[in-house]
């Protein structure tokens, strides 16, 4: 089962060749754009230009069709008019190609019979030729360990261990930007459009038994076989957590999710409760599922919700602590106090005025003192009953206070604690005006695969939402091995 | 009333003279640093250093006290240690201070009944002495306009209409940064700490009368006198808008208060009932708090809830139009159809191929072309059921598929319309990987007074917010006037 799936889905994610119908010598034609964009990222297969006006992009040939290329073609990618998708299909039939992607839009998604007849006609030609369909009107695969780019162009980040699916190919290539920024790594991106053929469940059943993903996220408006896909979920969440954002949960957005993808979009508290149901964590807009992903990437199980907090390494540490309680509390991570013996030593260590010396703790007092934040750090990080640590860092005030150079020392410690990995680190930093620094140390914490956010709201949603999926699965094991 | 209220707090925000006791040659003290901000900041008044080692600061003579200032003073910052500020407090009352802020900390917050009963001595004092305390464990005043910084710094921006009293200086000085990035202007910002004498109730009274402030905001964790406060808030609400954060919400946020400021939290729910009642736009956090007074600062009166969306300016319209209903909805904005005129023009513009012509308007079949972008946004702006424009635009996307000219020019357009005032707009520039350039874009939005979110979610919720006040306030009056 696993090796058929794999072998099944190699074309479409390590395809040998792609051809790309509509590619051109015209520079600003998309097809021309996507050759390009594949020749720019390196592509690890050969790549086909077709046209039937012939000529050359880029040094390759211009093939006039499919049946014309000498070689066996795993993949087409599809940029030419609505109009000519059937005559190509029948191509793609008798050239023995293993998928095509239709780049190309305006089917099902119009709700003008005619082009929803149509697009029904390429499903049943698919399966009548023996390939596979990826869309229509959708971006593609994405796999960076292929050297295939994010649509028509030459988008490629690093290779990881995230898996997204998503109903919208806008979606998809917002959340490969942040990842860019913020150190999310994907092994696969896929936009599936309209999913006339393939759909979630086909791509969540591959992610599943795909040794390179270990976190399967995915964008969905609805679902073709919703019972299947759930059920899906469910076998695959105990071994790969799974992020769903589910789009058009409300009139207007399911409205437009009807003419963006044709999707029939059911009843968001159904969706809701189902997910659940199936293990998966659900997510409510992108950046609570970048948020999440980029958790469950960088930390893996974290053991339970109690969490410290280390405010004001510098100065505005009373307002900072408020908020932090609040945000942690309000999502439902316990804030324990420290042991007596953990207070004292604090005490010791920064005096009692202006100090909050419980958790979450202000170490304002130090006035930015590297020695003492290493200290207080230290004194944290052994408080056994602590599952992970947030450090709220704001660049603004110690840029403020201290030099660059002090700033970095500071930083270092906090990377020195991440290194020896004594317990989970999550850095807080919040915007402000001196936003090109920050993004600096936002950079370095990343590349030292720390996980950073703009809010404490947004650490303690992600924290928890990760904490519970484990809890969670925890109990179902244990239940388990009862029985 | 009003004359006096402002004559009262005259020496506070718009002192001719300022003494800091605790300055020293040593530029590594506090109170040296409060002398060389203001000095930096350019202060309009004369600054007084004391301490009794004497010596000078940056060419200022130390004073060993203050009754060796041979010129009268208005208001002297504290920065000495807290077992001499009684003494100093007896000084003030001999030299007819007008106003003593205290930077120095450890008093009641600290929970110790020695430091609670000093605290209630120095307020003493000062009603004895017939002056007034600021603080104490506060930042204080900032002024622009008196170019009186934020804290021992010389933060200073532009000056405006929103003013804003926290009982945290750590989230005022954020909210101050956050500010000159997004173009937040402040009349005047009150980091209060413990309000031993001036409370919340007190500077918003000055606040209400201050014809230079607009917009209020506030940050609190408790209030000494809850009644009179809300009471107050209820009077000024309809004249000028009111935006609270209400800290310390939870367990772990209310004992870091009671560590913080002191403050005696009272329930949440307590509090949103009561601030409702009182005319107040409740809010959770600090970026919601910017958010919301951006948007009153920059557009003022919104006229409703029916809000017209454009998305994918060159491409990704589809999940941004889902993306942007859903979370319009969920914030219980309006996103109605366009009239079918609208729609005929739409299609003539755009065709039907992979667009959606409804709202959210999805025009990324334009391809960018500046010209359809610039119709379309004609064809939005003229539908007269529309109150506001929210523009949808993902510049990763953009800089991507267009030249940064014609992303300059796509900008220009949204600037046209907001300089011809035909229809308030709200532009949502997503973070991702281009942040530099995403930033230049905010900056140049910002500084022609078009306010930027960052995401969707973020822009409908202070909508919601600003247009909920608007219609409570509209539907006040017509009610008085119906009586």
């Amino acid at each position: 089962m696993k090796a058929s799936k794999l072998k099944e889905f190699e074309p479409i994610f390590y395809p040998c060749s792609i051809a790309v119908a509509g590619a051109s010598a015209d520079t600003g034609k998309m097809g021309t754009k996507w050759v390009n964009g594949l020749l720019a990222a390196g592509f690890k297969g050969e790549i086909y230009p077709v046209n039937p006006m012939g000529g050359e992009i880029s040094g390759l040939k211009i093939y006039p069709n499919l049946k014309a290329i000498p070689k066996p073609v795993d993949l087409v990618i599809v940029c030419i008019p609505r109009q000519f998708v059937l005559n190509l299909l029948d191509d793609c039939a008798a050239s023995g190609v293993k998928a095509v992607h239709f780049f190309t839009a305006g089917f099902r998604e119009t709700g003008d019979p005619e082009w929803i007849r149509v697009e029904e006609e390429m499903a049943a030609k698919a399966r009548q030729g023996n390939f596979r369909i990826i869309g229509p009107n959708c971006i593609g695969i994405y796999c960076p360990e292929q050297r295939m780019p994010y649509g028509p162009s030459s988008l490629l980040g690093a290779a990881g261990t995230v898996g997204f699916i998503s109903q919208s190919g806008g979606h998809a290539g917002k959340l490969l930007e942040i990842g860019l920024g913020r150190g999310i790594h994907f092994s696969k991106v896929i936009s599936m459009g309209n999913g006339s053929d393939l759909d979630s469940l086909d791509f969540l059943e591959y992610l599943a038994v795909d040794p390179k993903t270990a976190i399967i996220g995915a964008y969905l408006e609805g679902a073709r076989d919703a019972r299947h896909l759930f059920q899906a979920i469910k076998n695959v969440s105990p071994a790969k957590p799974i992020v769903v954002w589910k789009g058009g949960r409300t009139e207007p957005g399911a409205e437009a999710a009807a003419s963006h993808t044709g999707a029939l979009t059911a009843s968001a508290s159904l969706w809701s409760a189902a997910l659940k149901q199936a293990g998966a964590i659900e997510v409510q807009g992108l950046e609570e599922l970048a948020d999440t992903m980029l958790l469950l990437q960088q930390l893996g199980r974290i053991r339970g919700n109690n969490v410290g907090i280390v405010c004001g390494l510098t100065d505005g540490g009373g307002g900072e602590s408020v908020l932090a309680g609040d945000a942690c509390a309000a999502f439902g991570l316990n804030v324990p106090p420290f042991s007596e013996k953990t207070k004292a030593h604090l005490t010791a260590l920064l005096g009692q005025v202006g100090s909050i010396l419980r958790n979450p703790l202000d170490i304002s007092q130090g006035y930015g003192n590297t020695r003492i934040v290493e200290q207080a750090m230290e004194l944290v990080s052994r408080e056994p009953h602590l599952d992970l640590i947030i450090v709220y860092e704001n660049v603004d005030i110690l840029l403020r206070f201290l030099s660059a150079e002090i700033t970095e020392i500071m930083n270092n410690i906090f990377i020195g604690f991440h290194r020896r990995q004594s317990k989970p680190i999550v850095v807080v930093l919040p915007r402000g005006s001196k936003e090109k620094e920050r993004l600096e140390i936002e950079d370095k914490f990343s590349r030292e695969g720390i996980p950073v956010y703009p809010t404490i709201e947004r650490a303690a949603r992600a924290i928890a939402h990760v904490t519970r999926y484990y809890s969670r699965l925890h109990k179902g094991s244990t239940e388990k091995s009862r029985q």
